[in-house]
């Protein structure tokens, strides 16, 4: 299934599922039951959303993240094994990991907002695991037992920011500086997530391509790390780091301006793509 | 004033005002107005609080952290002239900041827990401000126009975590490793914050002093960076970073292990104190 929070075209907040072109509007049907998308997850529910709701055309909702607000937004650093190499840097022996919260990330189609105080403003095209099962000290062996499904991110950054001091919180943090979506694929329909492709684009050239198996810290590594330190509950984001090709490092730099139009797709998953505008 | 949240001696989660061995319970008046005390601060209702609700003794009921909940805890690192001596650092030129989940925080006098994964699990005493009126884009000059008061935190780091990249946050972030508190003191009862002086103490000895003067990055210009970058909401926390001390720097090092006892003091706040008790 592909699972879906939106506005509505009356406004209201709601989720779903998609059927084709369309959207189904589970929550107007399991509102008072579940309020979003998240305690859908939470109480393991996921499957009760099949084929509920009447049918909205797709062009017609505004999407939410898939996710509109979840506890934990948590961020791989570096973990690529093509880009480490072409950085020389050594292969991780833990993942580097630091937060956004929600109000850094918009849904598909919505603008990306470049800030009034940087124009180094970059993409980073990523996969996001989505928590199912809540865990504490989860085993790696353990781990897809955990996971929801999966969508795209874009983890846009202000570069400038991310690097005025060690921690990358800053430059990760602006307000609708990034976005996830369309939507969460729920894992049973990706047989091995590993074996898919990741393209970012600007204004339609290709910009960063990978396969999702170059990961360095693999997604169960990822999983049983971080619960090594908190629990993580469902409707947890994992942003899984991007590969090469960044805006940055580009020569000359690439960075985002009003006008322009980034995709992040991912094979079996679909495609995540915004404008941007000027706060 | 000084305000609380707290568990009452029946398990009721709740709210209200310290009236010297007492807590007055406002939440058991208020409860359907403002769930928390998050939402009081939202609602600019902190006056109203004044002598509101039956007293309970202090003793008898369970601090929590003043705001249970907050949207945000930014933690401002190396911040102390001092503790940047100790690190070998040079002055900064914007504040280093990272994140910590409201779970990795308890209240004054609910034990702090060192994790499995780990022995080095150290204190830091800090100066916590709690943001009173929603803003971006502050000015340092109106900074303090969106203070709604002051706390201690005890900002607990496990520093093998710290230290696996140049992230901070994993070893910010285990569950129960810190602590907040013990109420929030509001910022008219102080007239110079900066005046004050913090003390951190282990089993009863000095292991932190100093003036709330050797801050590297001042407070207002902590907000009007952290505003530059998104919205402050009311609740939200600031750590305002750690002076030299920490047990990690000592010789030899004195890390926290069960049994022992963290005490943070802020003279015209408070004192936050917390057991320590294994996972």
């Amino acid at each position: 299934m592909r699972l879906v929070s939106f506005i509505t075209p009356s406004g209201t907040a709601s989720y779903g599922t998609v059927a084709g072109s369309d959207v189904l509007d589970a929550g107007a049907v399991l509102g008072a039951q579940y309020a979003d998308l998240r305690q859908v997850i939470a109480a393991d529910a996921v499957p009760g959303l099949a084929g509920v709701g009447t049918a909205l055309p797709l062009a017609d909702v505004t999407l939410l993240p898939p996710v509109p607000t979840p506890e934990k937004i948590l961020c791989v650093g570096l973990n690529y094994l093509s880009h480490i190499a072409e950085t020389g840097r050594d292969r991780p022996r833990h993942p580097s990991i630091f937060t956004r919260y929600p109000s850094s990330l918009v849904g598909h189609g919505t603008p990306l907002v470049r800030p009034k105080v940087s124009k180094d403003f970059d993409y980073e095209g990523e996969l996001a695991v989505i928590i199912g099962k809540a865990g504490r000290h989860i085993p790696a062996e353990a781990a897809f037992d955990h996971v929801a499904g999966y969508t795209c991110v874009n983890e846009g950054s202000i570069r400038d920011y991310q690097i005025h001091t060690t921690q990358f919180w800053p430059g990760k943090s602006f307000e609708a500086s990034g976005s996830i979506g369309p939507w969460i694929v729920t894992a049973d329909e990706l047989e091995d997530i590993t074996a898919q492709t990741l393209t970012t684009r600007v204004d339609g050239v290709v910009v960063q391509q990978a396969g999702l198996d170059d990961l360095a810290i693999s997604i169960p590594e990822m999983i049983a790390y971080i619960s090594s330190v908190l629990t993580l509950q469902p409707g947890d984001v994992i942003a899984t780091g991007t590969p090469g090709g960044v805006g940055k490092f580009r020569k000359p730099q690439l960075y985002l301006a009003p006008g322009m139009q980034v995709e992040v797709e991912i094979t079996g998953i679909g495609t995540l793509g915004n404008g941007v505008v000027d706060e």
